[in-house]
């Protein structure tokens, strides 16, 4: 008997057939006489569909409409799958963000959960049914409904699961687990038992987009056992832990991340001064755009270039920003490249083993792949090289770390 | 500079092109000064695309959810037109139901409005905002979302043109006006130019499928000046109103409308006691079933026949209901029949003017139509005949009374 959270994607509902099997699915939980909160995503195809409509009529459609439009994607799905569950003899109740509530900041399309009301769903519960609840939206201080950005919808089940202290959140999903890379890359991929929030964290904001990195953060915040498993096979899946492993057992690096969606973004011969940074960045952030990698090198002639990455959806906004800044500081010019990639290492096990680093970048050049960027942190080392080369410098470093070898718990 | 409600079908915003010259239209009407609330239904198809879903996954799918599902139809229409709004430089803001907020009962698919706040589209109007309403659609008063049954987004209109005391409220629609009879069965048919509310209901309730019946009833009822029009096409179209001519030119006739959505049922040997249609008719309006025609015959052996009439819809269910009513009250036997239609004539001048059912009959017996069902009322009458027979006597009619003749006004 435990409250379980459970997150099903766009691909696990993607069809009236895959609603059914998900049905199923929860009503063997609720015969094993578990309580289950389940928050679904759009149906796959579902979200593109009104997105191409909104982008066929403006190409930067009002924020506030688009999440209007997009939110009612979900909305289909929970009253479909509260449908099926009924129809199977279950009581189920379905949820729209803005009828649990979910409240968010005003950030429409990327709006961020303050507060989740647990009071009704605790008496759907408590009177026996199945909690619906409408992934990736929620409802601002103003009525308006908000979305949480794509991906969302694995932070709305970790921020249920959170509010309601749950026992499990369960993400499924159309893999059985988070693996030491790509499979699709790295054919010896091997799917992990057990990962560290932190790892996860790395590996998820890195590329692996099993989760989406909100989730795992506010899963690692607010303590929430996290499990991600198929959809579509039975399995363990994999545990994100707040344990760490005993150093014995403990890999040296847990997996490697990468990541195509970045553009690289340069402002070549800024002044050498304290103050400089925020003054690019601030603009960019104002703007809303998340940067991701930031490197600044010692310049000549009281000059630096300063490079950061940004998402490639953002690169053209970003770019119109960095002219006006480049103007401003009196910079001699604004480079902007798309075709870049981000592989990094991951590991907690880094921490204890010194020259990771000198192996990532000496199995690199003996591949003759010339590395753009470096970024690191406690537990993971970056690199941006030319896009051409992501699956080379993957593969070699997989097999230079050996990670297909047995998992050690 | 008037506050004009304006209504866009599913037909009218079928696709994001429509949507667009929807947009285009209401920019016009904006830049003459007016202030402008427009009600859209959902794209056409969408609906029964959701409906469809729903079907697979049940017979009988649960009401609750139903409305949940089929809401997001004009949900989607709504941002679309706000974003195509926006984007022509004129401001604009969406409501979902719930956000207006339109109060119903909670009769799931098919609530009725109770009341509608009218604040924050004051405010938007007041602002300059052009304000966008999901049809169709409100919340009851725990928050559910609720809709108003099809066609409802007509009744939407009319409730905000009444709760905004609006100077018009204008149906825009894929026909161009109210004809006399429906132009793809007589050829002959003309546009009316005006039409009183009493007349446009009896047309409405019985098929002519422009106005929903209700939003008719709720025009009459607040005085709401109601405006048929096409939205592809300039003109006057058919205004609707409490004026009634004078009777030098009132046609004694003004249409015909006919409705292939019914079905027959009939309960043989009832005893014809007091108290007997009530007991029949009140498991039927628990069901939430509508009754149309009622008909009682004088019986022979203190039995009588009662038969009445509903939508083809719901057949099955009254049918299901009146076994246990013949059991229950001893009747002899229950019959059903769909294959029936209504024909019936109009006229607020029929009030003045004696004949006009014989007329009518005589024309059918002309026909060699047999009746098997007759009701009137002050300014209709009607009767249900085999459905094959639907074509041939709405022509012969249309002929008798000389509807093809000039408007007379």
């Amino acid at each position: 008997m435990a409250l379980i959270v459970q997150k099903y994607g766009g691909t696990s509902v993607g069809n009236v057939e895959r609603i059914q099997g998900v049905a199923q699915k929860v009503k063997g939980f609720r015969e094993q006489g578990h309580d289950v909160i389940v928050v679904v995503s759009a149906m796959s195809g579902e979200t593109n569909r009104l997105i191409g409509m909104a982008n066929e009529i403006s190409q930067r459609p009002v924020p506030r409409e688009m999440d209007v439009l997009v939110s009612t994607g979900e909305q289909v799905t929970i009253a479909l799958l509260a449908m099926a569950l009924t129809e199977r003899g279950c009581a189920a109740k379905s949820y729209t963000g803005g009828q649990v509530r979910i409240h968010t900041d005003s950030a429409h399309t990327k709006a961020r959960i303050q507060a989740v009301d647990d009071e009704n769903m605790h008496a759907d519960l408590k009177a026996g049914r199945v909690v619906i609840v409408a992934g990736f939206q929620g409802m601002d201080d103003n009525n308006n409904i908000t979305t949480l950005g794509r991906g969302g919808s694995d932070t709305t089940a970790v921020a249920l699961a959170a509010a309601l202290k749950a026992d499990e959140c369960q993400i499924y999903t159309d893999v059985d687990g988070v693996y030491t890379t790509d499979p699709r890359v790295v054919e010896a991929a091997r799917r992990l038992s057990k990962i560290t929030f932190e790892e996860m964290l790395e590996m998820a904001s890195l590329g692996s987009k099993i989760l989406q990195i909100r989730s795992v953060e506010f899963a690692g915040k607010y303590n929430v056992p996290l499990r991600v498993l198929s959809t579509f096979e039975d399995g363990p899946g994999t545990l994100i832990t707040t344990e760490e492993l005993d150093s014995m057992e403990q890999p040296v690096i847990s997996g490697i991340a990468f990541n195509r969606d970045e553009a690289k973004l340069t402002l070549l011969g800024v002044p050498d001064v304290p103050g400089v940074a925020a003054k690019i960045l601030a603009p960019i952030g104002a703007k809303n755009i998340e940067v991701d990698m930031i490197v600044q090198n010692v310049g000549a002639d009281q000059t630096t270039d300063f490079t950061f990455t940004v998402h490639r959806n953002d690169v053209e906004s970003a770019h119109e920003v960095l002219e006006g800044v480049a103007t401003d500081l009196g910079a001699r010019d604004v480079r902007k490249d798309s075709k870049i990639c981000k592989v990094s290492v991951v590991g907690v096990g880094m921490r204890s083993h010194a020259g990771v680093a000198s192996q990532m970048f000496e199995t690199l050049a003996a591949e003759g792949i010339n590395i753009q960027m470096i970024s690191t942190s406690e537990i993971k080392i970056s690199v941006v090289v030319d896009e051409k080369y992501l699956e080379l410098a993957v593969r070699a470093l997989h097999q230079a770390f050996d990670l297909a070898a047995e998992d050690a718990n």
